[in-house]
């Protein structure tokens, strides 16, 4: 950071320009959003010891960094099966963004593009894939798929992903239900009354006006817990795109997913919204990495807050790490204006905190972080 | 949870539908009991070191789910000594329970036996076997018994329960002398005059209106520091009842209780009530399950606040775990009502908390559960 | 504890009766005392971290009770060095007594001497060695000496402790110079000027009225950072007392002291007065036993406060622990009364605290006590 | 400590006189200073990790001090690179000391001096290399270097300390770009706006008055994150002045620090204003020592605050330790005096703290503190 840099960000006088943490976007946030839909967003499930657990376990970690390696710049470029990325991260994909903005996922899928960050598109997403597509640009995307209980509606959400240009399907496999969010059962949040989920609409177009009625529809498909890896497998042989596991905590289930026909696995707990007390997804990590042994790539969500984590994940093995609440923060916190810039500036914070982090540390590149790192 | 769900329990007004957690069910409990009977309910001996450590042992553990198997409703079901129940769960023995609630123990037996749930009844309960067994219908009920320093009174303690229907009888080693508790003494609370026991009744009938002679008589055969395993040998010989004993901590304690005849060790610190800075008790089960070696059933209390501390012991080899407390704040919670409603709650809330944790860490059945779960 | 007992406890009005633990002593002590001789009493050196570790470093040990022992009286009776206590639980040189209570070591002596528990007298005393035999009866009593730069004046006090009747000599080797506390520094206290000791008029009878003489004649002697183990053989062959060492924390150093004459080592860190940060002396127990591996008797002090404590201390080896701070605050609490109830007190609260631990967790006498009792 | 020393200290009413403890001196700066230079002084990288992790790994460890060995007056005089110091202990190169007191640096220096410690001057001094010569007596001095982005400046600033006597360079390895300090971007404090550094009159003299453009000058020289140990190599060519490396937290780079060239190897995360989360520096001393295996000298700093700090990093192998932001306190707390004293009273806290805990160790000189003294 030089003087010049310091004075410009002093006298910035907007919030997001203002805003130096994801902590200080979610501060903005919350002042901005509806309080049960802050806490929709914010919460975990159960006693939500998972959702701390997931920052406390990056945050126990400790770095090792190497002096005089010579980097003015480094390499934060990598691919993720196949695809070139300019960072390693990616918008994870959170449900109903448009609790936090209007523009919804449009605005976040614009602010990957503009970054050249991957986007996952949640299955839940407030806008339809192909107003995504439409709206945000060229870029790396993915659908993110649950496996619902009419494999009709599963099809037909493949054919359009191939349709509009996505480039993977990410499948959720820790969903067999919803886990209970306390916060919302307080508050007598109903998500998809609030959230409108653009599913919805395309499952009861003839329900226009009756929510209730549409809603019925929904929980008639989703959860999905009699979902196996047979369910997987079906999903993998009936799209030619590629397919993902996200949600995997073992090595067994690693084992799983690539026999099942995965090309990459996300570790994640999902945000502590499921199993509350599952493990954090960075401390399940290395065990995953070394199952997975390199025949496809791993990645990781849940407890990612700062560049400082995405080098921890990194040098454990992750190729690429995805973020929700940070972008939602972003979205929320730039409520005002098109929900792009804050989207983005929750990006660009963990992307400039990853090259300051990595150029502190001694990193040329992604590829040259090891292990070590980490104490 | 579905939207239905979400909705209907948000709409619900009365305390106990409200109620998410058992911390829910002891907040409603503590505004309506007793100050001094709370306290005795709630607290533990000496500094309450064990009593939080308790509960921080089963916080402390990390669960490792498993994805996609496939679980649309898991298998609570098990047996206990050869007797089935539907949930892995039983009310521990706490003595005294009319001072949560008028109807005492015939609540909440009545609550176990609607869930199927297994009923320990303690020596020292407000009603006695013979109301219990009458007053709560068809049900896998224990009777919990003290080695009192007069084997007559304990011998018809025995043919009581025998005649009365009861399945097993469960041996509390864990009480030479009552533990110190400091909140009692600093309430000047006297549990058997506050509390009633049937058994005060038993004794001294005589002494109609003038307790503290029935007192005196209770503190002649209680407690019995001089009991040892040759007296819960003779118990076993002198009932065709299966015997458990229950306070156990120790690998050698274990062997013991196999050894004098016991079809069951029960894992228990007495809910922190009896030694301070004794371990946890879901510390001690591993040793206690590898010592048993299969040849006795083993059960844990001390601690059990959610479905997943129940997902817990069962995964470290409990056949099944007592809750105690929960069930008395259930109780008063109802004070106004049956009582046997919240008593249920409580233990609603652990046996749904169990499917649920079962479901979300991919645990079809009881008996899927293995070591494996537990980071 | 039965009925009976409890009411009278709770019935009792006045303060001693109602403490429950030596942590209301210290309340009831606090509230009596001049604010600067308490904080003298009650501190550390340094930032008081070894001050606050002896205490985390106890509670953090946890016990594995055994069952159905059948203990109904736990012998509590033990030798040291020889000589039989009803409790193997000693007062601690604590100097200066007078400040919580006029009758100083007199009062702590009786009520060591009512109990058939240790006394050790501090060099530092506000009474002498001859008022304390005279005015205690008789008990096991010992001298605590600091190897003074006047060989002269340490074989005077030698003399005058077997002329006395005093039973062993303890050796204090961590006091090269005294530790830096904080509190009497900002406090501006004068220890010695405050607290009056005894020795000061043996050393200075003429300066009579002049204290600040007679304190340069002590500063001149005390303390003597050139003392070593030769100053302590010296001692050893001085006297026909036995001696001890007090203050030794390390293998080598107990060695060291053995192969000085040393008859028993007194496991300590001057309850956290001496070097800051040094490690709790329940830490530092186990390598100093395997040390001397049977050839003297190993003692404990610094941060023993419950019975339980006791019982850690005694299971990882001690033949008996000594108590400081508990004293003072028992003869502080009793300062309208003669002392020794309130030092009784603190003693029994131990006394009494062991009894009922060592019950529970099924260990009839001292000698049953191993380390499988402490996990 | 004797009574009367005692009384002298509490009787003192000035502040320095007064301060037992560094914490006292920063209480004491923080009141007298400009609040934005005390958060730049104070402060730390990110969120605060590292910087408050160096004090809690010092705090952790536990130390085992020996009994008797006789020590009155423990020897603290060392060598570093050859030559004599009176105390182990160095002011570690803190740029900007204007900020805390009009004399800067050379009051600092003088301190150090006058107590035979260690100085080592920054690159970014408010004070020449020239004037802190002048002003501050005889004494050993390092220059700390930054590998700037132009040799030539870099080569002037090696002869010019040649010329003026420095003893030693140390060249900072660990700042190829300036940490993210969260304090000031938020204060808008710029740095060298406010404290003034020496260099820039050196490096833009004509620019006089207009202090944006010295800045810009500034700017493009430094940081240099290009730098290797290619550079590192040419500055000890460059000078006859032996040449440490400071800022090395691992094995490998301790290693390649030797192999350029290097006498000497501070240990250090500069502070915890690099990179956040990296280990604290007491945490990769043993890695370091046992890495650079006698054949160059090892200092640490980051994180040393008292006496028993530096006797644990001298324990595990630091040959001296460097302290910054205590001297700043102790400039700043004597701030209406010759700044001198306040810094002095910084080092003497440290070196009395030191020599006090060396005695209560029973360690006569720093040769015999070795790794047994921590546990």
């Amino acid at each position: 950071v030089t003087e010049d840099q310091t004075r410009i960000t002093s006298l910035a006088s907007d919030g997001l320009r203002d805003a130096l943490t994801i902590a200080d976007l979610e501060s903005l946030a919350r002042q901005r959003m509806d309080p049960a839909a802050y806490d929709y967003c914010a919460g975990g499930s159960g006693a939500e010891a998972t959702l701390a657990e997931n920052l406390a376990a990056f945050a126990r970690r400790r770095l090792r960094p190497r002096a005089l390696v010579g980097v003015a710049k480094p390499a934060l470029a990598t691919t993720v099966l196949g695809r070139r990325l300019e960072l390693p991260i990616g918008v994870a994909p959170v449900s109903l963004q448009r609790l936090a903005h209007a523009e919804g996922e449009v605005a976040s899928a614009r602010a990957a593009a503009d970054l050249a960050a991957l986007f996952c598109l949640s299955t839940f997403a407030s806008r339809s894939m192909e107003e995504v597509a439409a709206g945000a640009g060229p870029g790396v995307r993915w659908l993110q798929l649950y496996l619902l209980r009419d494999r009709g509606v599963t099809a037909s959400l493949l054919d359009r992903a191939s349709a509009a240009g996505y480039d993977a399907v990410c499948v959720t496999v820790d969903v067999p239900v919803a886990g209970r969010r306390h916060r919302d059962l307080r508050n007598g949040f109903r998500r998809f009354m609030a959230g409108q989920p653009a599913l919805l609409r395309d499952l009861a177009p003839q329900a226009n006006g009756d929510r209730e009625a549409a809603l019925a529809r929904l929980d008639a498909i989703f959860p999905n817990p009699r979902a196996t890896w047979a369910d997987f497998e079906w999903v993998c042989s009936r799209t030619s795109l590629p397919v993902l596991a996200k949600g995997v905590l073992r090595r067994d289930d690693a084992r799983l997913a690539l026999g099942s026909g995965a090309r990459g696995v996300v570790v994640s707990n999902h945000g502590g919204r499921q199993l509350d007390r599952a493990v954090p997804s960075i401390d399940a990590l290395a065990e995953v990495v070394q199952a997975v042994a390199g025949e496809a790539e791993v990645l990781l969500d849940s407890g990612v807050r700062s560049g400082a984590d995405v080098l921890v994940a990194l040098a454990l093995g992750a190729r690429a790490v995805l973020v929700g609440r940070p972008v939602v923060w972003g979205l929320a916190a730039d409520r005002a204006g098109s929900g792009v810039a804050g989207a983005r500036r929750a990006l660009e914070l963990l992307r400039d905190g990853l090259a300051e982090a990595m150029v502190l540390a001694g990193a040329g590149s992604v590829d040259a972080l090891d292990p070590s790192f980490v104490a």
